[in-house]
């Protein structure tokens, strides 16, 4: 029931996921719903709107789709939720009802960033934890260096620490305390710390996961997305701003549509909510039917592959 | 003697400024500076590098262009200082020699960022202060104000508080309680708060000044210089892809040259440390000659506009 296209979106997303071999059951209110094609529905009569506020909606609507769905994960009737909706009430949801890993102190969003060319950068913490410890920064990443491995087959990920420059000096108290848990190797053997990295490398293939408290990954992300946006924008006002330019515009579809597609936030599904007990995807509130597609799928494979107890081998190996 | 590509395009970008009718005093190793082209020259022996620790290379170097630099516009021999060199350097030896103005809690790092087709957003603090009070992001907000009006002629700038999201209760405890200060009218009549903003929103003309930590300021900045270079080479490999879009390059030439000049960190000259009783310009380490003119005409301008002397007023406003 949850984002901007809802539910119309996110039921022909279903449904084209459920064509392509990914089962999935929808939760929400069945008459809004409409026609659901013959997939599986989980009634129920709430929804938690966009500007709701997290922690009190989830208190309150109990018949929630978001609760519901989170139920179905923890009573083993799915093996994975997706949700475009709220993202403060979709972790509440999932946090609650599914509960956090053993050993694990916060949840963390782990959000790919696009590099064309290679495998996504894994940002984390992109936003659910706007004020963090060394310790939990130090979970993010053996968290971020298993999801890495699951979804995108990074045998040894690097893993930075995202702060002001490169050396280990730089930084806030909490970069600079995280810098030296990491390089002393608090993580285990499973995390290879590179050190520091800088805003400007995320989008490079010079590091696979990066490190930082929700607050600053929030930030990020939201200026990548700005930024992005931004660029996109200004070469289409160039291709389309005299006759001689939109002809020459045609000859360079075929060269920039790749990597439109590949910048496209929609292609990768989502981010994942890593740490509580169950599979929990975050998709945009935006979310086309093909990102709710691909959410399903990479909600399918973390399953599949056993992300959640490759999680808790990752924070209980030191 | 600083930059990447000193002391050759700094005495270049110096003799193009003197000839527009901008006067420059060179401050440094009269051997290496060379031809000075009729410049007077200030002798300086010791030259702080690029990875000279700022503290300890302005305790040990006392005969460094930079702190030469300083201490010619405390003297009152230059009205403001130009470097391209170690940007910790250059705020130390801004700070030591020239001092705070009265009632500045932390000098902070004033970017210009770029807006294309509309005037810049000031970021502040760009890199400054790793670590913040809500009472210094407060100063900076009257700071900046002070120099959106005087650098881009901005009557009423709109200052936005970067955060995780629009209501005044998300984001991390510096930002909260910011927000509480600046909303309660704290940085007083002269600084038009207009709420928290989102780091997609810093390259739009949505706010004109952006106040943050400087460790999450430098983050944006790196991150936008990031996202802006990998646009840039990603559109310039669409174009050389293929016969067809070489060809078609050169007709998108004319419509994709003022938006590259616009985006090139050299057009705005760099960034200002504001909270100094002097004028100090940090520029960008690959300073060309051109950026160099440019800083030193901002350099000239906030002078002649008595930019030191708003900042005390607004500082002093509350």
């Amino acid at each position: 029931m949850g984002g901007d296209k809802a539910p119309a979106e996110i039921v022909a997303g279903a449904l084209q996921a459920a064509e392509a071999g990914l089962p999935v059951i929808l939760v929400g209110d069945p008459d809004r719903i409409g026609d659901a094609g013959g997939l599986e529905v989980i009634p129920a009569s709430e929804v938690i709107e966009m500007h709701d506020d997290p922690a009190k909606a989830v208190r309150s609507k109990k018949d929630s789709s978001l609760l519901r769905a989170a139920e179905a994960v923890r009573d083993g009737r799915a093996s994975a939720m997706v949700s475009a909706g709220n993202t403060g009430a979709t972790m509440a949801s999932a946090l609650f009802r599914m509960g956090r890993i053993s050993g694990v102190a916060r949840p963390a969003i782990a959000t790919p960033i696009p590099v064309p060319g290679s495998t996504p950068t894994i940002l984390i913490d992109a936003g659910a934890n706007a004020e963090c410890s060394p310790a939990w920064l130090v979970q993010f990443a053996q968290m971020g260096s298993a999801f890495a491995r699951q979804r995108f087959g990074i045998a040894e990920p690097r893993v930075g620490l995202l702060s002001i420059g490169e050396e280990p000096g730089k930084g806030n108290p909490l970069a600079k305390e995280t810098h030296a848990l990491l390089a002393a190797g608090e993580a285990g053997p499973a995390v290879s710390f590179m050190g520091n990295v800088e805003g400007r490398d995320v989008m490079t293939d010079s590091v696979d996961v990066v490190v930082t408290d929700g607050f600053t990954g929030n930030v990020v992300l939201k200026t990548l997305e700005g930024a992005m946006r931004f660029a996109f924008n200004a070469v289409l006002e160039a291709l389309g701003s005299t006759d001689e330019s939109r002809a020459a515009s045609e000859a360079l579809m075929p060269a920039l549509m790749p990597l439109a597609s590949e910048l496209d936030p929609d292609t990768y599904g989502g981010a994942v909510l890593l740490g509580v007990d169950g599979v929990c995807i975050i998709s945009h509130g935006s979310s086309s039917a093909r990102a709710i597609v691909n959410a399903v799928r990479v909600g399918h494979q973390a399953a599949a592959a056993g992300l959640v107890d490759q999680l808790r081998s990752a924070v209980a190996a030191t």
